[in-house]
């Protein structure tokens, strides 16, 4: 018996891995969260059990302890070879994976862990939004702009020296973070926001640091600061103009 | 015509994207670097014109000026529907991506990007390492080891303030660079390096800020520094235990 941790990438189904899709095929159980596309759970076996313990509206939201414990009771069951459980993205980009893989040392069990592609890199990619560049961009740093508000100390503190920033799960308090942010940037530095990266409703937000809060955006979106945003720029409108002209 | 950018990921061929499977299918060239696998290219068809650009011992390495001549003669070439430009990793995280885009609009060629599993993350969460853990880690930087040595100004400063820091390419320089990053940071912090991430030779070396430097360490690797590498510990000495008994 084996659990599989696996990340199902940025939401595009198709940008899962070839080595999640083999795992998902011999799947007896499939523990997931909220994904950006349920197309992936098709890899499944038709047999196979699926667990859902993500958010629904107006229902009781799973902690992680009660998480841990049926990822602990499916893998304890004899019936069960191979037990998956799915996140969206990768699983230890801000995924309380590792979290989940501790709690399995506890009770013994083995594991196997497949990354993915996180939305901090792939919605950017995607896009055309090169979060490197020559001259330009040589760092970037991935930061969650949701810090766990029952944490005693605050860790997140916005003074990242790396060329590009990228905030997931951030728009919630996109206003207080890019605040934050201007105290060790330029206000004037390049922002941009991509909600639903990789999607078919994919939509890009264009502003700066002291504006792009501003703005009317939706979840889920990441936020991208840094001077990178201006190669996007020039990539972007050609994209646009050739989807014009076709 | 269509120019595909495509990230091959961090070396285990099945952690590339189905979506990048999709397009190899259908390839009528496919331009490529060195690759970690080249089982990879086993997904174009028998007929697809397969072109190396990579290093090879002894030969010529050709610069990005040429290659990105190769990607823009193949696109004119009225043969060719589909053409690959593969790379290993993310097209975006340090491979140059942003300036083979920017050459292909010049000539007004169409382009489509397919992100890829980044070495910088796929190879840590492989092994159990979590770049991001509650309480230890809410950020992480990304940063190259081998900063363009033609640039008239360094961008690297190492003064990174994330939690966690991943250094890409920088095994040449990382006596240089664990140097610099004392400047900013505990001597002893732990940390990491991977060998050959996510392939059978795959190989782990723990050590500190301080000693890491010291350690004989085959390329190619990366280096992790700061403290979820002792979380990792933990996950790592589970596996050893487990694969021991086995």
């Amino acid at each position: 018996m084996v659990v599989y941790l696996i990340g199902a990438g940025p939401g595009d189904p198709d940008l899962i891995t070839l080595k999640a899709v083999k795992a998902l095929n011999i799947a007896d159980v499939v523990i997931y969260d909220r994904l950006a596309n349920e197309e992936i759970l098709k890899h499944a076996p038709d047999k196979a059990k699926l667990i859902y313990v993500g958010k629904k509206a107006g229902e009781h939201y799973k902690s992680q302890d009660e998480i841990n414990e049926i990822i602990i009771n499916e893998a304890k069951d004899d019936n069960n070879e191979i037990i998956i459980r799915l996140k969206g993205g990768d699983p230890f980009v801000f995924g309380r994976g590792g979290e989940e893989i501790l709690d399995l040392i506890k009770e013994n069990i083995s594991f196997e862990i497949i990354p993915g592609v996180t939305s901090a890199i792939g919605a950017p990619t995607s896009v055309g939004l090169p979060v490197t560049h020559r001259a330009i961009a040589t760092s970037f740093t991935v930061v969650t702009g949701h810090e766990d508000p029952t944490k005693d100390k605050k860790q997140v503190k916005w003074d990242y020296t790396a060329d590009t920033i990228i905030v997931l799960m951030g728009i919630g308090k996109i206003k207080e973070n890019t605040s934050e942010m201007m105290k060790y940037r330029d206000p004037k530095t390049p922002a941009c926001v991509i909600e639903s990266g990789t999607l078919p409703n994919e939509k890009i937000i264009f502003g700066t640091l002291e504006n792009i809060a501003d703005k009317n955006i939706n979840t889920p979106a990441i936020l991208i600061v840094g001077n990178v945003i201006d190669v996007f720029k020039e990539i972007n409108e050609f994209k646009n103009k050739k989807i014009n002209i076709s």
